[in-house]
């Protein structure tokens, strides 16, 4: 039986790493040789959710081949943000809550991609779907996913959908969601292990919008000052990733999990069309976005929009 | 409510006209103003499964602007197959079983595609997560989709998956898969009515393959020889075409309902990769193709291969 990899996007999210291990294990319990691998490092809130139900990290790979032919994605669709020999490989299933774009087969695959706030929303139907027993530890692993995607439910991008899953998998999980999710979201939003380069990249995403290349990178904060405080440093070092990969747009948004608002930071030739995107004005580069939380929901439409015009 | 179109693609066959009425079915049953629409001419297969069913055919559209804002889509994605003003409209579901190519959107939505025949056996299974019933007629609809998309179960695209629904269908329709299936079939095989341009437009569908623009039209016929006698007249016809269009390649298949195989006649600055990409040399630029009665999957992933190199 050939392996196959399931993978998240680059800059794993919490979502990214456990999907990735959930729906391997779906794969298996169906009869795939299917093992979870990921793209980046593990961050701090999704080592807790490992950590808790008795996970070790999935595989860490640049490349899927020669070792595997044919990958799954979970979490992701969009080339650039998936593994960097893409094209090389067959991509035989992808399980998503994003946008599509940058997406083409040759062949039908399997494609399941529902407006429900995480991956992990979708894994639940398909355990239940496929008729397959979902573990207390498996429950552990979506539950943290949904509860990370979701700013603990409070995110614009949480449905109906994902309280109800989440409530169904707390159960079979054996923890209280809310306690369990804000001392993980707690250990997520402790930056004091990082660096300033750490911030910009450990939850960077790239995008094409209209003719444009932007990059939005995301951080969660108990304390935004904490952070913004070092934006002259912060600027130094967006100018220097603008230059090497030739972006229109570094967009840096620090969210502060327990106002649920962010501070935005917007770098790069197209900067100004972000002060028409939110309708706030950007002060010495810099904007609250009240009520902004969720990159997808509130950010990426938006951009997309004022840089396509 | 909005009202909100169920669209299959330009040139409709049988599953798209079904899929479209089906979809916008189930949807009505679950609280949404769906209404099923088509893109262009019944053909005479589906007329005889719209007659046998009691459906009228769906609502001939051009655009779906300004009278709806939102599209649901059945039976394709790749937006050159789709409604002409498709940018101008949100779409807020596709449920298909084709590759996934030139589709992009700005939020995330429902897209469900699955490497089946026929997007009827993914209704099918719709109807059943939704707990909705289905009536006779809606299950005729599936299995003359699924009969249709599978050249009655002989086609290589056909999957256990199709044939199992299938199987349940003809019980919930009360009909004979075989006997009535061969009868449908045999309708949609009788040309005689048929311009030749009406063979070349009927089931075409455009393609970009690499950097190049293919057209591929398909026909069925009971006697392969009916339509390839008026070779000449048929090359004029698809000259004009090439031009108009700006093609690189047209790739007509008339396909031996009977024997299971088809002629290929393939014309254009790109016609000499056809040879390349089927293994056998076009006489006077006609090939026959033994075994091949898929575009999709026998024709499709081969040319955009030769076409990619």
């Amino acid at each position: 039986m050939e392996k196959v990899y399931v993978l998240g996007h680059k800059n794993p999210d919490t979502d990214s790493i456990c999907s990735a291990i959930v729906y391997a294990h779906l794969k298996r319990e169906l009869g795939m040789d299917a093992v979870p691998v990921r793209l980046g490092d593990v961050q701090n809130e999704t080592a807790f959710a490992l950590d808790k139900f008795g996970f070790e990290a999935p595989l860490f790979i640049e490349k899927a081949s020669p070792e595997v032919k044919q990958v799954i994605l979970v979490d992701h669709n969009e080339k650039q943000q998936s593994v960097e020999d893409i094209d090389e490989v067959q991509v035989i299933e992808v399980i998503d809550h994003h946008r599509i774009a940058n997406f083409e087969t040759a062949d039908p695959l399997y494609f399941r991609a529902e407006p429900v706030g995480c991956t992990a929303t979708i894994l639940n139907k398909l355990f239940k779907e496929n008729g397959v027993e979902i573990p207390p530890n498996i429950a552990g692993m979506m539950l943290s996913a949904i509860i990370s995607d979701s700013l603990l439910f409070k995110s614009p991008t949480c449905t109906v959908q994902d309280i109800a899953a989440a409530k169904e998998l707390e159960v079979l999980a054996g923890v209280n969601a809310q306690e369990y999710g804000l001392a993980m979201l707690k250990a997520g939003a402790d930056l004091s292990d990082k660096s300033l380069e750490d911030l910009l990249t450990l939850d960077a995403k790239e995008f094409g919008m209209g003719e444009y290349k932007v990059e939005i990178a995301q951080v969660n904060a108990v304390d935004v000052n904490d952070v913004m405080s070092r934006q002259a440093e912060l600027e130094d070092l967006i100018y220097r990733k603008i230059a090497e990969k030739e972006l229109n747009l570094f967009f840096f948004v620090v969210t502060d999990i327990l106002n649920n608002d962010s501070v935005a930071l917007a770098l790069g030739s197209q900067a100004e069309k972000a002060e028409k995107a939110f309708g706030v004005p950007f002060v010495n580069n810099v904007a609250l976005l009240k009520g902004v939380v969720s990159r997808k929901k509130q950010v990426v439409p938006v951009l997309t929009e004022a840089l396509s015009e």
